[in-house]
């Protein structure tokens, strides 16, 4: 990088913060949903906290507003397709475990189910809740347990964060290295 | 990955999140700190929110808290040393500007200095503050403007992450894969 390179200002935006990308699954009971997000973070150790933000006209909003309950569901990177098909298609009308080929299974502490084919599923239950902030509403669930796939230990960076968010390209991964051209 | 490898239950915690990291530069007006933060995200779209969770004991939060303001700024995955330090020492002992051989420039909306290696600087407001939730408490910045070094435009997902954060390994990147005897 020159160092003497001047740099660009943008208007206000989230645009350009690092976003890993998580599958997050959610119920009423008799319906369960995947909803790709972006918004996510962890916000505490301990407790163990994670915050996920959704805006509240979207199916998923209600299900984990009224259930107080959601799993993160972390995806690897040929997983790439069926994170962009959850994050563009509403539960409402798409059963997106058959559309993926997402096998449901039970959780341990929580009625919601995990993704079996996603190698990390983070069960959690929603202790605070911040509405009134803008577009997006926040769950700050809290961590009950984690499932590994013991051969999910990170081996690199791309193993850690295997897809993640850019405004340029959407959701990518080591898969799908963006062209210069594009 | 093996449809019929049984998952390994852990206890409750963040260690699994995909985290990527940053650096956030704060100041008291006279002293000009950076720290590391890895529990950090997008939190809203409009307006632009990101979260940052800091421990209270620690020097940034306090500068943090008393001033309001904070800039992110995203390291390359060359700078991971510099991040490694940023996030192992303490401010109120070490300047880690100059042992990082990192240059202080001038904000455009707020006081708090950006990290002009680092390609990209996100300039904060604090909206809100989140105390009592943990050993952690968060704080939801506000962005007014964001530096870009129009060659920090991603290309790869290493691009858009270029250093996150593993329990078992610490702090790492693309220049420093995990070896699998570690």
């Amino acid at each position: 990088m020159k160092m003497n390179q001047i740099k660009e200002l943008h208007d206000p935006t989230v645009a350009w913060f690092p976003a890993p990308v998580v599958l997050v699954s959610c119920t009423n009971g008799e319906k369960a949903n995947i909803i790709t997000i972006a918004w996510t973070g962890v916000v505490c150790s301990q407790p163990p906290l994670i915050s996920v933000s959704i805006r509240p006209s979207r199916f998923s909003y209600k299900l984990i507003s009224n259930s107080g309950e959601f799993v993160v569901n972390i995806p690897t990177s040929t997983q790439l397709e069926e994170t962009k098909l959850c994050g563009s298609k509403t539960g409402k009308d798409t059963n997106k475990w058959a559309a993926c080929g997402f096998t449901p299974v039970k959780a341990t502490k929580i009625s919601v189910p995990l993704i079996k084919e996603c190698p990390i599923n983070i069960e959690c239950i929603v202790v605070k809740t911040l509405t009134d902030i803008g577009t997006h509403s926040i769950f700050i669930g809290e961590v009950q347990v984690v499932h590994v796939d013991p051969q999910a230990a990170p081996k690199s960076t791309l193993d850690v964060i295997p897809l993640c968010y850019s405004p340029k390209s959407g959701i990518f991964g080591e898969s799908s290295a963006i062209n210069e051209e594009d």
